[in-house]
This record gives structure tokens, C-alpha cells and sequence, in this order.
């Protein structure tokens, strides 16, 4: 059978179970879906799009993929920045967008349901109104998806302090590499019936079913938040305030670090004056209650100030702070609107940030590339962002070779090459040098035993054998 | 091979790579590792005990357990309550009591790197010098293993609070199925490098590899806590009080439940006078900060007193409020001295604890059972314990037939089979009525795909297929 006869049969087939309009094979249309924010990752062309809107119709949609042996792309809001969510030639991508509903959000059990496409800030909404709080908070949260959040295992400003989504999933309902509809974790506090198949759904982006419904832990909601401003003269002496913090035993609920050519892109898109202040900018921030908040406030301002920080201040204008923190999450469209940008995501340990720091100035001059970096320094979570001039082919290979350096370098200090972008197709090669081949056996052995038939997302996070 | 030929060559082959000592074979020794603490799960005669002192030394007894296809049979401390380190005919047995060092205590990296025999409480004791804290704290803290709580997936007390093993387990070490020694997870504060295995290890119960080291998350040392008690009339007020807790917005550090045959096992056996003051007794605490601990706690007075308490007070006297959740730590060991314990673990949504309460007392009633009650309240996790006289075969099927019905209805209020405790032998019917047959499958998948020859605890939490 032909690429054409096959590809009419699969779509006559998705079409036979579905509502009108679900299924969208509109060039245009379906040129929307290719890539998610990765511009770096190579893609593919889907042979169609599909936006259901129940459990049930992705259950019919991965039974034909299954049929046809077409390769099942779930897909959030594209915001993910590892190639996840790309098209694979001949795939289906199946996006979430119109399963929004937020099914439930229980006070007493302290938990919230929701389809997959709810928008991140939309349940974060949601919760306010009901006096809970669901922490995990991605740069992306005004878009990316609680499904999405998911299955990369999102992280965020408040983990820090909070964790990151994996410690919020409670249970999960999703569709099986052999076409069932199956529902794993619980509602309750506490739970050991089984393995845990919902903690190993989450961050498995995509490659072992796709999930149809979340349920999430939520807190009560928070308090407000001091925030501790340092301006520092050199992004190593800014690690290291961020080392002191570490040592001192603080729990900032944020310590965020935005350098010099992320502060410039802000100014020249918003016009903040930012980095005519500071070279580089710490944002640290603790929502401890009463008079500890007070004197945890204080210690992070003495670990700024003995890094050497030229500048250093607890905020004291609640929206002069809200607004340092919209710059930090404003840096990456910032950067993306200079060229293409491609994004690291290391973490090392927290003693090793300094010296990572000085690693990636290092790959950075070697290799003459601009890396600007935001961080969530607190948790040594670090995003050197690799920036080139559309086009420029000797640029981009000479900053794939620092890209390259640079999750090196983690591995040696230590760290790990994602610390909550995931693997994707940008960091296959990452993942196999930092896991080796006995785990990233382990690894194979599980996504052959899920997914049997080897219909979902096939090529992302563990390379073909 | 006759099975003596067939044990003589497998001990031969265990002791040619192992230090002297290390095989036990005598049977007065063995009879202390066929079985854990749940007296009514069945259990075998191994071929032999071995007490391994490194990662290199666990290896070889796998690769010879492979080469002979002997069951390895994982033990910690034998605390636990499932059945799941009774040992199997024809096993080895390998007990972790041997690997007892903490590796590591890390301030900065906020982590400690511990054998897996390495006692709980030794464990708190030493972070607590250096100013951190390990949280989980099953009632078994002072003889229970982190090996085994990791295997486990051990709550205790203040995981109302704090969260659960799983929670700060970072990274293992453990010999795979195919006798290979791997290292997952990581040292870092976050990471997405690949499925999360680490995860997926915690609360496997042994069926899936054999934990060699662990390294866990730390917090900072705790607070001091307020403590709150409440004298009830009745156990399904003290329920209502424990709803009333979720309802109102709070986070109780500890939230417990002793039931008056609790308090007067423990008076019988200890003298404290419980039992004549209450006939159910409450203990709640919080170690929030400051002025925000005081509200807490008059708060969590006040849901006492409008749940009908006969009495509730603040406790001002810390030796008092200690000797209170002494007697809770108690209450298990003091009711054994009475006759075999059939030990249940039903967690239920928070909402559901009433009426889960109500239906204990009609189990116990309609089976002519005693059931006495401890329980986690505060996260639903109840501990119904059914107790009979030693060789009363009938009383033993009555208890039996009140245990499933226990189970039945933990399930039609959504909640689980074990909050806690595990599968081991006890809970694989109940697993199988919660999971249902899909899930089972996936469970089956993935202890085929890491024990491909089936080694490690066969029968354990899935039954044979």
C-alpha cells in the first residue's frame, strides 16, 4: 500500500469514530502542530491533527493509530523546549487544546481534577478562588498545559521550596499502548497498592500512554512573600550567594538569577531600565509566616551582601517586586526575538553553581557564542540560552559544540543534563551519557513493556535501538 | 538435581565469592528470618541466609541466585506488616543488618547517602547533629531499616504533613535482574533525565531489584510543636473532629487516633491511667512558626471541641504531650501481647473517615471480632486491628471475613487497600479488586521487563499469573 492509500485509510478511520471537525488534515492548519518551542529540533509532517474532546475519543484515536501503526504524537500548548512534542513523519499529533475542563477542585481533600489541556494558570485561578494553591509555576504557566506539565515533569520558580509537578500527582487517567482506558494513583493522602505507575507516568513525555485526566494535590493557599533584590558585578559572585544560602540553611520559596544579556533583551523589548542597574540580577523571595519570614528575609539579604553583592535590598514596594520577577519571566521571549535560541537546562548541585557558572562563561568564550543565563539558582537549576543570528550556519555549529560543553561540564560537577525541560530529542544523547547503558536498558525494557507496539511519541526521550 | 544436590551447589556458589561468615545456614539461626511482622501471612523455609556487608557482595548473591534460580528474598529489619519479607521455599534470604553505614550527611547539599540497613531513628539522630531533619517516621523508627522503608514506601506520623518516603528519596543503587549494579535518580534538587526508576524502586517491596544505597532529601531541622488533645465519647466523633481539621484550612503536623481498646492495652501493659479518662483520644500537633503555630493549634482546638470532645485542652506540659504519642507508638506492641494482631491499612479520603470508622464498628460487631483502632487520621490512613486468641481457628476465619470486609468497604468509599504497610502476601486480593485487571497488567509488564527471570520476591505483592 502507498504512503497516499494508507494515510486515507487511517484518516477514514480516525473520522469513523469522531465527531465533525475533530480531525484536521488542512496544510495550513496542521503546520501549526509541527514543533513545540524547541527551534533547535528537527521534525517531521503528521499525516493529520487531532483535537478530541473526551477520554474516549482518544481511546478510539490511539486504537486506529494502532490499526495503521501510526505514531501517536499528545501534545499540550507547544510550549515545551526538548522537541517533545515534534511531529514525527507519518504521525498523528494529538492535541489536548479542547479538553479544558477543570472537573473538580475539593477544599476538604485538598485536591483538584482536570482534563489535560487546562492551562496551568487557569487551574492556579481556579484554586485562589477556593483558598488553595497548586504550586508548580513553569516560565510557561500563562500557557503550557497541566498535561503537558505532566508529562514533562514541569518545574518552576516556587520548587525551590515546593517541589516540582511529580510531587503534586496524586492519580492519573490515561490511554495504554494496547488502546485501554486505565486510571492509576488515588484521591487519598497516602497510597502503596501497586507500583507507582502514575509517578512513572509523569516525565515520560508522551512515550508511555496519553493521559486523559489528572488529578493534583493542592495546598492551602500561600502567604504573601518578602523579596530580596542583589545586583552583583559578576555571575560567579552572584553563585555565590546563592552557595551561602544553601549553607546558611534558608528556604527562599524563589531564588531566581537573570544575567546581564537577558536583563539588556528586556530593556530593549520593555524598556525597564534594568540593566543600566546591575550586571546581574538575584530575585530571592520567602513566604515563611510572621516575624520568621522577617528574619529569613534578612539572612538571604547577609548571604547577598557577603557574596559581594554592589547593590542589595529587601524589597519594599510590592509591585516594584512583582515587576523584577515579570523581567525574569519575560528573559526567554526576550532573547528569542534577537534569533533562534537554544536552551540548556542543567542542574548541579548547589555547591557546584558557582563553578558551573564559571564553565559556561568558559564554553561561552571558547567557542565564541552569546549565552545569556536565567537560573533557578536556588536549586541549581540553570538555563544558559545559546542565542545566533538566523542563518548563520558557522554560529550555530560553533554553539552546538558549547551546548555540547556545557552538559559536559554538568556531568562532571555532579549534575544532571534536565533539570525540567526533559529529554525530548535535544538531550537523547545527554540522558545516554548521563544514565549509561545498563539504566538506559532499564529504560528500554519499560517502554517496551508499556508500550508493546511502540506507538507512542517513538524516538523521544531513548533513542531507536 | 535432587533439592539437597541443588542447595549444596548454591550455597557452595554463594560462599566462594563471600568473606566467611556471611551464609547462614543453621537452621535456630534461619527460624529469625522466615517472616516478617504480619503473623498471618504464610511463609517458607529458605535455603539459606545471607547478611552481605557491601554493593559488590549483595551482586554476587544475585549472580549466583540467578545462576541456581533461587528467590532472592530482600530483608530489612523484619517490622513489616504485609508479609512481604517472609521468605519463600527454596529462597535466600539476604538481610540488609550488615549495611549500616551513613555515607554521608550533606548540610549544604541539604541530602544524606546511607547502606540500606541503616536504622530510621539512627538515621534522624545523626541529620539532628548536624542541625537537618529525615522526616518520614513510621511508628517502627526504632528498629525499622531505610532499605526497608524505601521498599516500602514507609509513612508514619507526620507524612500528614510532611509527605512520605517516596518524597525524599533522591537516587538508589541496586542490583537488577540481571545482576548488574545501577545507580538512578540523582543528587541534584531536580532532574528529568529519563523515566524516573528511583521512583518506581520506592515501594516495589523487593520484587523489583535490590537496594544497595540510598540517598534522601533533608529539611532543616523541625520546629517546636503545639500539641492539641481531644477526649471523645465516641470513635466516629473523633472522626468528625478529623473532618472538621481538613474542612477548616489546616496542616496539623501529627493528627492520630487511639481507640479505648488501644488505651487500655497500653495502660495494662505501661499503667498510664489512659483508659479511664478517655474512651477515644485524639492527638493532634503543628510546628508552624511563631504567632501562625499558636492560631493553629486553637484552631485545631476548637474543631475538637465542635466535634463533641468530652474534653480538649492545648497541652502546655512537653513531657505530658510525649508520653501521649508515646503510648500511640505503643499501642501496636501492647495489643500483640494480647494474641496474633491482624494488621489492616484502609486509607480513605479525609471526608470518608467517619463513615470508614462507622464501618469498622460494623465489621466488628457483625463478625464478633475485636477490632481495635490506631490511625494517621489526619490523611485517612486507618489501622484497624483484629486481634484473637492464639489457636481459636474460628474466631481467626470470623476475623478474616471482617478483614475483607474492612477492604470492601475502604474500596466503595474511594479509598485503598494500603496506605502504608504494602502488598506483601496479605493485600494481593485487595490489590487486584483496586487496580483492576488492566493496571494489574501494567504492573506485570514492568516486573517482567526489570526481573526478566523473575528473581526477586516472586509472589509479592502481584500473585503468581
Amino acid at each position: 500500500m502507498g504512503d497516499d492509500a494508507w494515510r486515507r485509510e487511517l484518516i477514514e478511520d480516525l473520522d469513523s469514530g469522531l465527531p465533525a471537525g475533530r480531525v484536521i488534515t488542512d496544510p495550513d492548519v496542521v503546520s501549526g502542530y509541527v514543533h513545540d518551542d524547541a527551534e533547535w529540533a528537527p521534525h517531521g509532517t503528521p499525516a493529520a491533527v487531532v483535537r478530541p474532546r473526551t477520554a474516549e475519543e482518544v481511546r478510539h484515536v490511539v486504537q486506529a493509530c494502532l490499526r495503521h501503526r501510526a505514531p501517536v504524537v499528545p501534545r499540550g500548548a507547544g510550549t515545551g523546549l526538548s522537541g517533545g512534542a515534534n511531529a514525527i513523519e507519518h504521525s498523528v499529533v494529538v492535541s489536548t487544546e479542547a479538553m479544558t475542563t477543570i472537573k473538580e477542585i475539593n477544599r476538604r481533600e485538598r485536591l483538584a481534577v482536570v482534563e489535560p489541556g487546562v492551562v496551568n494558570d487557569h487551574l492556579r485561578a481556579a484554586c485562589a478562588e477556593h483558598g488553595l494553591w497548586y504550586p508548580p509555576d513553569p516560565a510557561s504557566a500563562p500557557w503550557s498545559t497541566i498535561g503537558g506539565n505532566v508529562a514533562t515533569n514541569a518545574g518552576g520558580l516556587c520548587c525551590v521550596k515546593y517541589g516540582v509537578t511529580r510531587d503534586y500527582v496524586l492519580g492519573l487517567e490515561f490511554v495504554t499502548g494496547t488502546g485501554e482506558l486505565v486510571r492509576v494513583g488515588r484521591r487519598t493522602a497516602k497510597g502503596v497498592a501497586g507500583y507507582d505507575l502514575a509517578g512513572l507516568m509523569v516525565g515520560s513525555e508522551g512515550t508511555l500512554g496519553f493521559i486523559t485526566e489528572v488529578t493534583v494535590r493542592l495546598r492551602p493557599a500561600r502567604l504573601p512573600e518578602h523579596t530580596v533584590v542583589g545586583y552583583f558585578s559578576s555571575i560567579v559572585d552572584a553563585g555565590r550567594a546563592v552557595e551561602a544560602v544553601a549553607v546558611a540553611g534558608l528556604e527562599p520559596s524563589a531564588l531566581e538569577l537573570i544575567d546581564r544579556h537577558c536583563l539588556a533583551a528586556v530593556d530593549e523589548w520593555k524598556n525597564m531600565g534594568l540593566s543600566t542597574e546591575a550586571d546581574v540580577l538575584l530575585l530571592g523571595r520567602t513566604d515563611s509566616a510572621g516575624p520568621a519570614g522577617e528574619r529569613e528575609a534578612d539572612a538571604m539579604l547577609a548571604c547577598f551582601e557577603k557574596a559581594g553583592a554592589t547593590f542589595a535590598a529587601r524589597s519594599t514596594d510590592q509591585q516594584e517586586a512583582d515587576a523584577l520577577f515579570d523581567a525574569r519571566r519575560l528573559a526567554y521571549p526576550a532573547l528569542e526575538r534577537l534569533g533562534p535560541v537554544l536552551t540548556e537546562d542543567v542542574c548541579v548541585p548547589k555547591g557546584a553553581v558557582p563553578g558551573m557558572l564559571a564553565r559556561i562563561e568558559e564554553a561561552a568564550a571558547r567557542h565564541d557564542t552569546l549565552i545569556a543565563n536565567i537560573a533557578h539558582a536556588g536549586d541549581g537549576n540553570l538555563h544558559p540560552l545559546l542565542i545566533t543570528r538566523s542563518g548563520d550556519d558557522a554560529a550555530r555549529k560553533r554553539a552546538q559544540a558549547a551546548f555540547d560543553d556545557i552538559i559536559a561540564a554538568a556531568l562532571e560537577l555532579g549534575g544532571t543534563v534536565t533539570g525540567e525541560h526533559g529529554v525530548g530529542l535535544l538531550k537523547r544523547d545527554g540522558l545516554a551519557a548521563e544514565a549509561g547503558p545498563a539504566v538506559l536498558a532499564l529504560g528500554r525494557a519499560i517502554k517496551d513493556a508499556l508500550d508493546p507496539h511502540g506507538i507512542f511519541n517513538p524516538g523521544k526521550v531513548i533513542a531507536p535501538g
